[in-house]
């Protein structure tokens, strides 16, 4: 058994409504797991090694539940239109560049760098559909420390001859291979990753539920984020009842395999139903939402209704991967929704953010976001000393500050599963 | 005569849909102000000073319109209430403190020292009622070689007691003992600043109308922010054609004395036409009526019908002194107001949010904002290089990709009036 503790102003998520905090506080590792959270370190474990951060903040890991690696070069830049026109012009050009691993390797040292010092423990990655880069992505965030889920992209149709894969079948078996490749992997796993509707055929989409099933993989993809490419949709899939039935009637939609659906801006009362009954998870990217003018997604009510539920920085429709940006954007917007377009859903608080950002993302992993016994022992040392202030604070309103002004705060260490990676 | 350079990575807005770059181009300075930019420095100035700043960014010194200095020790806190509401828990508790002079120099000098390190070189100030402490900000912005305007602010009703003054006369006089203390200052000068109407009795209204005449002041105050408010107004001023007349009818609304309303998010035509005719400037805060969940001001509408305007943090209602942040808030919530509210305005770009930064906030001094011949010479040197790309960026991508991520830029130089500051 390998126990420790680490020591210092510890503060996380119970709950929707309730943040605990515990000043000076223990959380103690065995194994790679919290065994739990302590004011004073039990006379049991009175000898085992202790990292005291003193008045540094200590919360989980974050939770990036939707994040686009190769799109990281062009982050902040470019966001002056909407989605399809967007990926037309920025993102399919750039995506293309990945067939050249060497490019590829550049580019992701740097995402992957900069979400090693970042507080996000855990992501669920899109790559490009070129199965070595992705693969070569994946073999580095393992050999970080880092812990996630990891998609090589699908798409056969509507999309540039540079990236559009050679066929269905062409497809799902370099899909195939890329996860017999990424066998000897533990921590950061495949994903099955159809880019969205438009892009895949219902060939393709067949031969990827039929991957599925085979290999019982987790999905991620794209739903309801754009009035545009939901109206392209229902052209496309003219059978499917709503944009998420489009994906259940391959049996790509949640149910036996995890399944996280972005943006859901627009989700009516059956595809709520549908992801409710099938456990589909809502990954809220409200920082693209704005960027891309796509609207406010209704995570009030999405929270009501008691759906799993997450924050994805989506870049680069969304700028940085500071998952601190996207609980403020999640505020901001939900207030302005709140304002503009229905004032029977209250905005969003401090402690329902903090908790899609840790718990509510987090159980895409299982037990992951939170430092309470059972949960794995992902945790961020935050020192946030640089945002000075003229009065006394307590543990929980720094964190509220930390939300809103996190470019002055710096991550000081960092662990996954037990693990010290910065 | 007095003469210097800077070069480097030059990029400054010629108007609303222009921003022009010059790589390592030539910035001269004569005696304050700048005497032209250059792609290689003339023949005349050979022999001068010249500071190479290699590959950073020189950009106009950003401009502040609307801060409130002695809110910055709760910024980032406490934003769940609408604008009354958070007055009254919020703000009125933490100004009343700055009557002790003591409490105030301890949080004046971190708001000092991070406006400092910031890239604003000038900014309209929001103190509290106390002359004294209003004055000791004042002189340390000076000494610091900041420039802007500094507001001791006026509120006789409707105020807790410990911040309610007096009696009008009690204000008025009070005011005009802090306008004459000023008298020395010359980078930092005096602002008449009636919180907004709820506040401000009639007679206290006349007698600042008095003050303005006798010593050509400029005003800065608050203007049709929140629903509520703007009610509150009506009642109070029933005479008023609009929020905007309430203020109009003692003469404190622009015309000779250049003045600043903050927000104007519910601004109605007769307004709208008011402030034209008058030349008062809109300090467009989107940050804050995010965060106060006031709504989204029409920005488009503001610039199209050709009125004065500039861009505001508004700390505390907005979280961070950063300008860069304001833009981005603002070209995001005008995706949102487009996409929610108003499709026949299209969304702000990154030529006009950086324009409302520099030379739209930047006319409210004359002539700031920019780094072309005859303004003065403030600038601000940005590192930016651990925002690294996989690819060479140009300059004007680089300025757009700041503006989304300056967290992880900083300000190495600074020059105001031509004095370096930092």
């Amino acid at each position: 058994m390998e126990r420790f503790a680490i020591r210092g102003q510890i503060c996380y998520s119970e709950n929707q409504k309730t943040i605990r905090t515990i000043e000076h506080g223990y959380v103690v590792c065995e194994d790679g797991k919290s065994i739990g959270v302590f004011e004073t370190l039990p006379e049991k474990w009175s000898g085992i090694p202790c990292h005291d951060y003193g008045d540094r903040l200590i919360i989980p890991g974050l939770i990036d539940l939707h994040v686009h690696a190769p799109q990281y070069p062009f982050r902040g830049l470019g966001m002056d239109q909407e989605l399809i026109d967007w990926l037309n012009t920025h993102t399919f050009p750039e995506e293309e560049k990945y067939q050249d691993l060497e490019y590829a390797k550049k580019a992701y040292t740097i995402f992957l760098d900069d979400l090693l010092h970042s507080a996000t423990t855990r992501a669920c990655v899109f790559g490009t559909c070129h199965p070595d880069a992705t693969l070569w992505l994946m073999e580095q965030m393992e050999e970080a420390g880092l812990a996630g889920y990891v998609g090589k992209v699908n798409m056969d149709r509507n999309s540039p001859e540079g990236l559009c894969e050679e066929s269905a079948k062409a497809s799902a078996e370099a899909t195939e291979n890329w996860i017999l490749a990424a066998k000897n992997l533990f921590n950061v796993r495949p994903i099955l990753t159809p880019r969205f509707i438009p892009t895949c055929s219902d060939e393709l989409m067949e031969r990827l539920s039929g991957l599925q099933k085979k290999y019982n993989l987790p999905m991620q993809s794209h739903l309801s984020e754009n009035l545009s490419e939901i109206d392209w949709v229902k052209e496309l899939q003219p059978k499917a009842t709503c944009y998420g039935d489009s994906y259940r009637i391959y049996g790509l939609f949640g149910g036996d395999c995890p399944t996280i659906m972005a943006h859901c801006v627009y989700s009516g009362e059956e595809e709520i139903r549908m992801m409710k009954e099938q456990g589909v998870f809502v990954a809220h990217c409200p920082e693209s939402n704005a960027n891309l003018a796509s609207g406010i997604a209704p995570a009030r009510k999405y929270m009501e209704q008691g759906m799993q539920m997450g924050l994805g920085t989506d870049v680069a429709a969304g700028s940085s991967l500071s998952l601190f940006r996207a609980m403020a954007m999640a505020i901001q917007c939900s207030k302005l929704r709140w304002r503009l377009v229905d004032q029977s859903q209250a905005p969003l608080t401090v402690e329902e953010v903090f908790y899609l950002a840790t718990k509510g993302g987090g159980a895409f992993f299982g037990k992951a976001g939170s430092l309470e016994e059972g949960y794995e022992f992902d945790a961020v040392v935050i020192d946030d000393q640089k945002i000075r202030h003229a009065r006394p604070l307590s543990v929980r309103e720094r964190l509220e500050r930390l939300i809103y002004l996190d470019g002055d705060a710096r991550v000081e260490a960092k662990y996954i599963k037990g693990k010290q990676v910065i």
